[in-house]
């Protein structure tokens, strides 16, 4: 096991775990509580647009931790492929814009598609944003998804696949993310994590609730659950990964509350059970 | 592909599709739909005891296919995984009762329990009860199931690992059983189902709806959902594998629905999707 951890020195959260603040109120909300790391989703940036968001984070104590996120790369057309790539492209100058130094890849699946195509078109998506993202000095990291999201939001659902596109296209600007939520049952994760060595470019934390009600919208907070949180991180951290850790929490159930008592909730919870 | 199929012969109904009727109800609607098989659910068998539900059976013109389920191994206590054992052989005198030549094992997991240790409790467990089993010329099946549940049902998530466990124990009675709604997402899927070879003993059918509605109740009609049906069928059949095609359709909306016309939909979906 790692070593416990004992202040929030290397706590980031996403926007999305916050959903109902604007970027103005995550910056100032956990800059109050003492978050040093933040995650911004483009939906939360796109009301400012890139140039006025950027302003405001590099105006503010936080550090950017990656921009979330890119993907989505399968079409049913060739017009519809390249579109994604054009969106990813504008990713990538958005996270330059807000000081970001890596995109997460949701790599995208189309309802119908075999999985294999859709696996291919994700590959040569990676491939052709690449070169654009390395130029502009960002970091693309693909996130597997849990199978359950097979069907219309990524067809990459286990690390070894990633690990697997990682080798494919080797560019030190291509690794992968582990979140707990997307991959604590697979039997074969600590082999995996130990594979992906020092392409782990970030790390996601939230937790598994038994019963989960809703696909989407029922992530627990951290010690509700039933990942082996603790024991990923130490996974995680003997790989040399000294980044932040990521508390990616979507939740109807929370994003209905108080915020601030919410972030301070996840401190908590943060000390205790990762 | 494999050849299409153009006749019921080769379908059968598990007891679950139709929850609202009782076994009474379901052998006769079987019947007069012309669905030759029946896989028989222990809540189903459970009002008239297993002697009564065989002689109803064997009434019957309709084959037994399956008694589902057991297994449900994990437990936090000595005492809790006896118990289970012994719930486990009660199934094997059920299967008997009547005449079902297979179980099929839903696994089980235990929530906080870590995965490993729940692993080994399953194979201990099935190690247990696989002489009783065999003794009783009833064989039993590992159904891995759906990432999505390795909380809380079954902590045997894909095909590789109940493949690992047929060959650790060694028996002409021990097998798996391939339900596309678990498995159709698993990149190694059709290499898993080749290194399964004639230790498929049975194939369950139903789809993947976009969006699931709900985590366990929200399964598809073939052909409403994304899974690759038929190809799966050919990866399957092309071991040789010759026994019935099972739907399996856990459905809230289906099950508040008139359930003969639900079985004639199954059957129309069966010739159109499978």
């Amino acid at each position: 096991m790692p070593k416990n951890i004992t202040d929030h020195s290397n706590l980031c959260l996403h926007t999305m775990t916050t959903k109902p603040w604007s970027l103005r109120e995550a910056i100032d909300g956990y800059e109050k509580a003492g978050v040093p790391g933040i995650t911004v989703w483009r939906q939360h940036l796109e009301p400012y647009g890139p140039e006025e968001a950027g302003k405001m984070l590099r105006g503010s104590g936080l550090h950017v931790v990656s921009l979330c996120r890119g993907g989505f790369f399968p079409a049913d057309t060739a017009e519809g492929r390249q579109a994604n790539i054009d969106d990813n492209r504008k990713a990538v100058d958005e996270a330059v814009a807000i000081g970001a130094p890596l995109i997460v890849l949701v790599c995208g699946a189309v309802p119908g598609m075999p999985l294999v195509e859709g696996r291919k078109q994700i590959l040569d998506g990676i491939a052709k944003v690449l070169p654009y993202a390395a130029a502009a000095n960002v970091k693309l990291a693909i996130e597997p998804l849990h199978p359950m999201y097979a069907d219309s939001r990524s067809a990459v659902n286990t690390l070894a696949q990633a690990n697997d596109m990682v080798e494919a296209l080797a560019s030190p600007f291509l690794g992968v993310t582990v979140d707990v939520y997307h991959l604590w049952w697979d039997p074969d994760l600590a082999n995996q994590i130990a594979r992906a060595g020092n392409t782990i470019f970030s790390f996601h934390l939230c937790d598994w609730r038994t019963p989960t009600r809703d696909i989407l919208n029922d992530r627990g907070l951290m010690g509700e659950g039933c990942i082996n949180l603790r024991e990923i991180r130490g996974w995680v951290e003997a790989q040399g990964f000294s980044g932040y850790d990521e508390v990616e929490i979507f939740s109807t159930e929370y994003w209905a509350g108080d915020q601030a008592a919410f972030v301070e909730r996840i401190k908590a919870a943060y000390l205790k059970h990762c």
